[in-house]
C-alpha cells in the first residue's frame, strides 16, 4: 500500500479533478486540446494533484477523449497524478501501454444497470477489475488500479440500492486487487444522511486505506454530501471546476459537486487541501472561456472567501 | 408558548419563505404585487405555511414593500402565517396597527454592523426588541415577536463573530420577551462545522422553545449549513424560492438559501414538510416570469425528486 499512500493518503483530504473526463462527457462544444492543457496547468498551479485526464475510448465515436495521451503528458508536466476510464479489455490495453498513473474501472451497484451500461453482469465487472490488476502487476506495477461503483447511492434503472450491496461489491473488489475503490451517487439521489451512512460503513471496511466519493449535485445536495462524507471518514473527494458533467440521466441537471466549493467546505471543516481559490478562479476563466456553451455552476467563485474573517477551521 | 407552538411546532421542521421580503430587498425589477400574490398563493398552495411578506419601511424610499397590506392579506387569504420586518419604532407601529401575524425586529451580532446598519447598539436594538413585546402584549396579544441576529456567522465589518456574543445575544432577545429568535448568517461566511457548533449550543439554550435558522448560500455552503442545523437541533429554517436575495455586501453573490432543495434535504433527513415540489415548481414559474431579469438557483428543480427511488427518509 506505499505507493497508495505516497498518492492517497489517508490521514489528509485529497481532492480529485473529474472536469477534463466526466465534465465533458456530455459537453456541447468541446474544448480544444491546447484549452484543455492550460486548464489542467492552471489547476495544477493551484494546488490539484489529481486529475482524471479521459477516457479510453475509440477516438472516432468519443472525440472529447482524443487527446488523452496528450492530456496524460500535460498532466505529467504539471507533476501531478493522472488517471482515466478503461471501461473494456481494450481500455486496460491501452492505459497499461500508456504513461497514465491510475486506471478507473467502473463497476455498476445494480445488475440493471450494468446490463444496460456495460453489457455485462457485476461478477463480469469485478472479474474485469482482477484482469487489470493482474496485467498491471505484469506489466505496470507502478500504476495504481481504481474501481468506481456507480449507482451506489441510487440507480436511474433499479432505483434504490441496497447499502449491503455497495459493501459487498467494493469487498469484492478490492479482493480482486483494486487499490482504491470509489463510491458514486452517478445520478445525485442521494441526501447526506444516505451518503453518511454508506461512508461510515465504507469507513470501517476499509480501514486505512482510503477511498473515493463521487458526488452529483443533480438535486443540489452535493456539498452536503461532501460534509456528510467528510464527516464520516472518507477522504479523497471527485469534484470538478465550475461543476462541470451533466448527467445522461437527468437532462438539464447540474453536474459534478462543484471543485471551489469543495475547497472551501474542506478547509472550513478542518481539512487543509494546499489548494488556492484565486488560482482556481483563473483556471475556471480558462475553462469557460473554451467551453462557451457550457453552464458553470457554484457559489464560491462570485463572492471569494470571506476576506476578513478566518474561513479555515 | 402555546401560541408559538402553534406556529413553530418543535417537533417537526417549518421552512419559512423569505423570498417576498430578502429575495426583493435588492431585485433590479420589482414584480407587481398581483404577480407576487399569485406567487404566494402558489407556495402557500404547494404547502409552505409561513411568509415574510415585506419589511415596514417608507414606501417612497422601499417602493418593493409599497404594498406590504396587501401582501399581508394575501398571506391571510391563503390562509398561511405572516411576518414582517419591522426596523424601527416606526415600523413597529405600523405592524401592530396591520393584521400581520409576527414582528421580525433584526439585532446584530455585532457593534459595529449594528452601529452601521441600524444606527444604534446593540443593546439598544435589543431594548427595541422589548418595545415591540411591550406594545405587542398591550395591543395585539395574538402577534408573535421575532428577533433575528444578524451576522450571527460572519460579519463584512467585524469578521469573525464569537458565539459566546451571539448566544450572549440570543438569551437576552429572550429575557426581553421575544417568542423566537433567529440566527442568521447574513453574508454566508460559515461552513457546516460552525453552523453545527452554533445550533448546538442554541438548542440547549432554548430547550423545546423553537428558533431559526437563516442561511445565504454566498459561497455555496447553504444545503450542508441546513443539514448541520437540522442535525443539531434548529427546527425552523429559511429559504427562499429558487434562492431570491442577493447580498448587499458580496455584489453578485447567490441569495437565500434555495426553498426547493432545502425541501429535498429535509425530507431525505427524515424530516416531513408537507411541502409539495411539483406546487413549488408551478410557483417558480410565476417568480420567474415576474423578475425576468433575476437570477434564480438551486438543482433540484431542474432534475425534481427521484422517480423511482424512496428520497424521504
Amino acid at each position: 500500500m506505499s505507493r497508495l499512500a505516497d498518492i492517497y493518503p489517508a490521514d489528509r483530504v485529497t481532492l480529485r479533478e473529474v472536469g477534463l473526463r466526466d465534465g465533458l462527457q456530455l459537453a456541447q462544444a468541446l474544448p480544444s486540446t491546447e484549452a484543455k492543457r492550460a486548464w489542467l496547468a492552471a489547476e495544477a498551479a493551484a494546488g490539484v494533484r489529481h486529475f482524471e485526464v479521459g477516457s479510453f475510448l475509440p477516438a472516432a465515436r468519443f472525440p472529447q477523449f482524443a487527446d488523452i495521451d496528450a492530456m496524460i503528458a500535460a498532466c505529467d508536466a504539471a507533476g501531478a497524478h493522472s488517471a482515466a476510464l478503461t471501461l473494456n479489455e481494450r481500455g486496460i490495453e491501452a492505459a497499461l501501454a500508456s504513461p497514465v498513473d491510475e486506471l478507473v474501472c467502473v463497476v455498476s451497484a445494480t445488475e440493471a444497470h450494468s446490463q444496460a451500461n456495460m453489457r455485462r453482469s457485476r461478477a463480469a465487472a469485478v472479474a474485469l477489475v482482477a484482469r487489470a490488476v493482474a496485467e498491471r502487476d505484469a506489466r505496470a506495477p507502478g500504476k495504481l488500479v481504481n474501481a468506481g461503483i456507480a449507482m451506489a447511492l441510487g440507480c436511474s434503472l433499479s432505483g434504490d440500492v441496497a447499502q449491503d450491496e455497495v459493501l459487498a461489491l467494493a469487498e469484492a473488489c478490492l479482493a480482486a486487487g483494486a487499490d482504491i475503490v470509489g463510491l458514486a451517487d452517478t445520478v445525485g439521489y442521494a441526501g447526506p444522511a444516505a451518503v453518511g451512512a454508506l461512508c461510515a460503513r465504507m469507513t470501517a471496511l476499509c480501514g486505512p486505506r482510503p477511498y473515493i466519493i463521487h458526488l452529483h449535485d443533480t438535486r443540489g445536495m452535493g456539498v452536503a454530501n461532501a460534509a456528510a462524507a467528510l464527516d464520516n471518514g472518507a477522504r479523497v473527494v471527485d469534484a470538478s471546476l465550475g461543476g462541470l458533467g451533466g448527467c445522461p440521466f437527468a437532462p438539464g441537471a447540474t453536474g459534478n459537486v462543484v471543485f471551489e466549493d469543495i475547497v472551501f467546505l474542506a478547509e472550513s471543516l478542518g481539512h487543509p487541501t494546499g489548494i488556492d481559490l484565486g488560482g482556481l478562479r483563473a483556471a475556471r476563466a480558462i475553462a469557460e472561456a473554451a467551453m462557451p456553451g457550457e453552464a458553470f455552476h457554484g457559489a464560491l467563485h462570485r463572492a471569494g472567501p470571506p476576506a476578513n474573517a478566518h474561513w479555515r477551521a
